[in-house]
This record gives C-alpha cells, structure tokens and sequence, in this order.
C-alpha cells in the first residue's frame, strides 16, 4: 500500500553528516535531539519524500517507547490527574501513553493486556478491574510478569500478585474524617456509601464503622445508604436520612460528588451546613475548596501517586529481574473546611 | 521465553468439533462466541497450556478490532463522556478503544497517530491539537485518509482536512447565553474567557463579542480577562472585576468551573447573586444544578457528540472510499437556573 521509500535513513545521515540512530531519533521527536536539528532533519526528509515504513518499524524496534496504563474509569479528576501526573513523569524521558479503559471488566482488562503486550509496550501501569479482583484470577497479569515486563498497580491493591503497587490510604482517610465529626460534636452520623463490592467503597466504609465503634457510638442501618458515586445519586437517599424520625446531624459522602449532592438538598429543606447537620466528602476534588459552605474532605494526591508509581517503573526498568517489590502506601489527608466547622 | 505451544487451535477445535476460528474467537472474547462457550474453551485451552503466540497474532490479524481515540485532555467531564460515549456506543460490536492524550502537542499527535497506524487500528477518532490547528500542517492526518482508514473529527473542527466530523455549536451557545443576560438586565456583562488561540475559547468569545455587538452594547476591555478554564483561575480576575470604579452586572465563564471560582468570590464580597451580579458558565458539567445558587450555562451533550461519531466512523466501515463527507454541528442547550434568574 506505501510505495518502498526512496531514500533511506542512511541517505539522510549521509546528508547531515551524522549517524543513522541521529537521524531516527530525530524523525521520532526523541528528547535527546535538539528542537533545530530535529526540525532540519524532519523538513529534509519530508522534501526528499522519506517515508517510514511503520509497520516494520514497530517490529523491528524491540523497544517501542510506549507505557500502557490500565484503569476501570476515567470519569473523576482524581483519575485523570493520575494519568496526567504519569504523563507529566515519564514524557521528558521519551515515553508515550496509551490509556485503557476497563469499566470494572475483567474480560475487556485481559483484552488490553494481550494488546498491549502485542504492542510491545515497556511497561503497565494498572488499576485492577473490580471483576478480576473479586474472581481472584490474574493469568493475563502473570503473563506480563512472567515475561519480566514491568508492572506496577496503582490506586487499588491486589494482594496475591507479586509486583511493586502504590496505594491511597482511604480507610484511615474514612477514618481520619469521622473522627474530626465526633470530635465536633456530631453523633448521628449518616454515610452515604459508594457501590458494594469496590474497593474504594469497601475501605472508607469499613473506616467509618470501626471509627465509629472505636468511639463507642452505635452503628444504625437506617444512616448507611448507596450511591454510585455520582452528584445525583445523593438525592433521594439524603432525602431519605432527612425524613428519618430523628435525622443525622452528619453526612460522610464517599466522595465529594455525593457531599455537594447532600448539600443541595440540605440547603433546600432550609437546614444549616454545618449547624444544624455537617457535610464531609472524600478525594478533596477541585470544586470542594469553591462549594458554600466549603467542603470538608479528604485528600489523595494523584500527582503523588503517579510520581511514586513512576520511579516503581524506572526503578524495574533499570534492574529487570532483581527489583525487589515494594509497596508505598500514600497517607490521606484530613482537609477541614466550613462544612463541618461548628462550634461543639 | 515462551516455550514453543505444546498443542495449537486445530487440536482445540477438534476437542470442541468446532472451527478453528471460533476458538480463536473464544479466547480473544468475541462477543459472537456465547459466554458459556467461551469459558469452557479457555478453560480447556489453559489446562492443556495452550499458549499464544501474541506478536504473530497481531501481525497475522488484518483487522485488530482496535479504535483510536486522539485527544488534548481528559482531565474535564466533558472528554470523558465523549470517551465513555464512544465505547458504550462500539464494545458491543466488539471494539476496544486505545486512549492517547496529546496536551495540544501536534508532535505528540503525529506519534500517536504513527503508532496507532504501526498497530492497525481500524479506525482514529481525533480531537485535534492546539499545535496542529494552528500550524496548518496535517501531513500526519492525511497518511490516515490515503489509508482510506476512517477519521473522524471530534469536538474541535479542522476545515482543511477531507473528513467527516461532529461538534459542538460553541459560538452560538455563547451568543444564547450573553442574550439571556441581556433580556434579565445586565448591562455590563464581564467575560472571564479561555486561553486565547484555543478555538473553544475563541468561539465563545466571538459569540459574546458579536452578541453585545448586536445588541448596541459596548465592549469594554477592561470587562474581558482570560482563565485556564480551572476554577482557582477565576478567583484573581473576579476580585480584579468588582475592584473596577463601576463593577460589571453579570459574569460569563468561559466553563462552570471558572463560573463556580467567580461565584465564590461574590459570596466572599457579600454580594448576591443574581440580583447584584448574576454569573453564567458552559458545558452543564455534573454540578452546575448544585451549586448554590445553581449555575446557568450552555449544554453541549458528550453522548450526543460520541453517538455521531460513532455512527460516522460505522458508516465509514460499511462503505469504505465512498463515504460523503458529514460535518455535524450539534445544536448547544442554554439552560437557565438560579444564578441568572432577576426580576429585570
């Protein structure tokens, strides 16, 4: 279909007096070559009508310059800026990124694994499907660590699988957030949780029980109810907490989405944020420092993570095969703001 | 390092009394293969350590059942719906999608586009780059339309390239929402705008420059200041605006992020909203009916946007080198809420 170049990379390296590996770096915008030569050297090969053949080219090069990263969602800024923060990481050392979006899905993560793989990627970055997590199968990740491919999970762990991970410590943040509501003087404390079965859900969940029973206050079903993480799905349940014989006097959302949902619906039954109930959110989003009140949260900094997860890759890549495994556990941090600042 | 298979797909389908396509079928997860059937042939194909060669696979498949997705950031709801859009829209027909996020880097763009092409994907959906847009140069692009490979445009318009493409009506959407603030009194209506020669920003701008134009209102500079369409952007300009001898009467953001930053800048200055500054966003994103007051802003629909896509790039597959050419321009919702609504 591409008619056989006619000329080649040598032709080009003859031209500038320079070796061939020069002359491709410079075609593939590789960071070792200075802007200047690399724009002469693109302007000269396309007016000599230089053509690569890709296809070969990729089976050739054993080193394809590119990361695969694996993630259930990319709906929430935290995701992204995980994403982003990996980009931001490994791009100055001539890395490209190719996203894979598995929706919980443990067929479609095997999918991408094989792709990738066939892709010849140097390395994966996964945020472990709930369906593969909770089959507890991982072959298609045994693949990839068997073939001494670097692989690091992020944001969830997966216990069983021998390879370095950086986690966020969201059961102490769960933790960490209804203590400071215990300590402001709220004892009906409702939890608007995130879906069963997630990780993400499970942990902050099982933070507010223990924090609770730890502080000898009572667990009451009728505060605990579901959300899917998203602004709406606060709605009818905080509605729900509201017309309780006695209400709450704190809402703990999953994440901030569900704590801003709860806010509406507390200013429109004319209830005072934080006086008469105090909302906290989880993941200290963007708009959490913008909403009225301000929302108290907890924050997991994905820029951290990524930067972590980022060295774990370099850090495999530079011994293959003897990398001992490590496993960082970023702490949560505790942001308090207006929407639970009361006076006792 | 993988050990030669010790048995191949024929001894499989011949266990199955089945083609040996289905077999492959049923281990790569196509959807035509019924689940039950999958399981049991995976299952048998593991016991008997059947292995796959992945590299000659994908160079054996002519089709990869991979879709490209180009695009400056996913770091906004209205990306990632796009996103989730597309593969709600394809994984059904069997497609997965291969995200890769330029930063508006046309470098960058062209890699992804080389490496796309390198791994046959069957189709490129592309929002394109700042860079690429404003160089004028798409020599990368036009290598996917000699390969007669579908390329559909999305979000952002690119006149001078021969492809189908759908986007968003940003110019008119602003007109609408400038319009609305004129009919409820406002009189000078400040702009917090986008970064200037990115087209979004640019379109919005237009439509509130040509509006007030219109309308016989005067544009005033000192009215216009930019943003990076994040919400702490907005918070130094506003405090600028209402520090100005005569502070404006309405705010248009360039986004509902940079909306939501202003709004908690009159809060702070105790003054009300509508009625003493009323403030207006764009996009609908997921807390614009949350706010308090809710935010008035332009929807444009990410579904809707991926729906046409998605059925662009099928048209494209169906009738290879004879599709017509389709410029979609979807129609942008001004939705009114609280932050707006003054009684003249």
């Amino acid at each position: 279909m591409i008619p056989p170049p006619p000329i080649t990379i040598k032709d080009i390296a003859r031209q500038f007096n320079c070796s061939p590996s020069t002359v491709s770096r410079a075609l593939n915008d590789h960071y070792t070559i200075s802007e200047d030569t690399r724009r002469s050297i693109q302007q000269y090969a396309q007016q000599a009508g230089y053509q690569r053949n890709l296809v070969s080219l990729s089976l050739l090069n054993k080193l394809s310059g590119t990361l695969g990263i694996i993630v259930p969602t990319i709906s929430d800024s935290y995701e992204s800026s995980v994403i982003e923060g990996l980009h931001t990481a490994l791009r100055p050392m001539g890395y490209s990124l190719t996203i894979c979006v598995t929706g919980e899905s443990r067929a479609l993560e095997a999918e991408y694994v094989l792709r990738l793989l066939a892709n010849r990627v140097e390395g994966i970055f996964l945020s472990v499907a709930q369906e593969t997590y909770d089959s507890g199968h991982y072959d298609h990740l045994a693949m990839v660590t068997q073939r001494q491919l670097p692989l690091v999970l992020i944001d969830r762990d997966y216990a069983s699988l021998p390879v370095s991970r950086v986690t966020a410590d969201d059961y102490h943040g769960a933790w960490a957030v209804v203590e400071h509501l215990i300590q402001v003087g709220c004892r009906r404390i409702a939890h608007l949780r995130g879906p069963a079965g997630l990780t993400v859900s499970e942990q902050r969940f099982a933070g507010y029980i223990d924090c609770l029973t730890q502080h000898g206050l009572p667990i009451c079903d009728e505060l605990i109810l579901p959300t899917n993480f998203k602004i709406d799905s606060a709605v009818l349940p905080t509605q729900q907490l509201l017309n309780l014989p006695t209400r709450p006097d704190a809402i703990f959302g999953v994440n901030d989405q569900v704590a801003i949902g709860a806010m509406r619906v507390l200013r429109e039954r004319g209830l005072r944020i934080p006086d008469d109930v105090a909302v906290a959110g989880f993941d200290d989003s963007p708009t959490a420092a913008y909403t009225c009140p301000s929302l108290t949260t907890v924050a997991r900094s994905g820029q951290k993570l990524s930067a972590e997860a980022a060295r774990l890759f370099l850090q495999h890549k530079q011994t293959p095969g003897h990398t001992p495994i490590e496993s960082v556990v970023l702490p949560a941090q505790l942001i308090v703001r207006e929407s639970s600042q009361r006076v006792g």
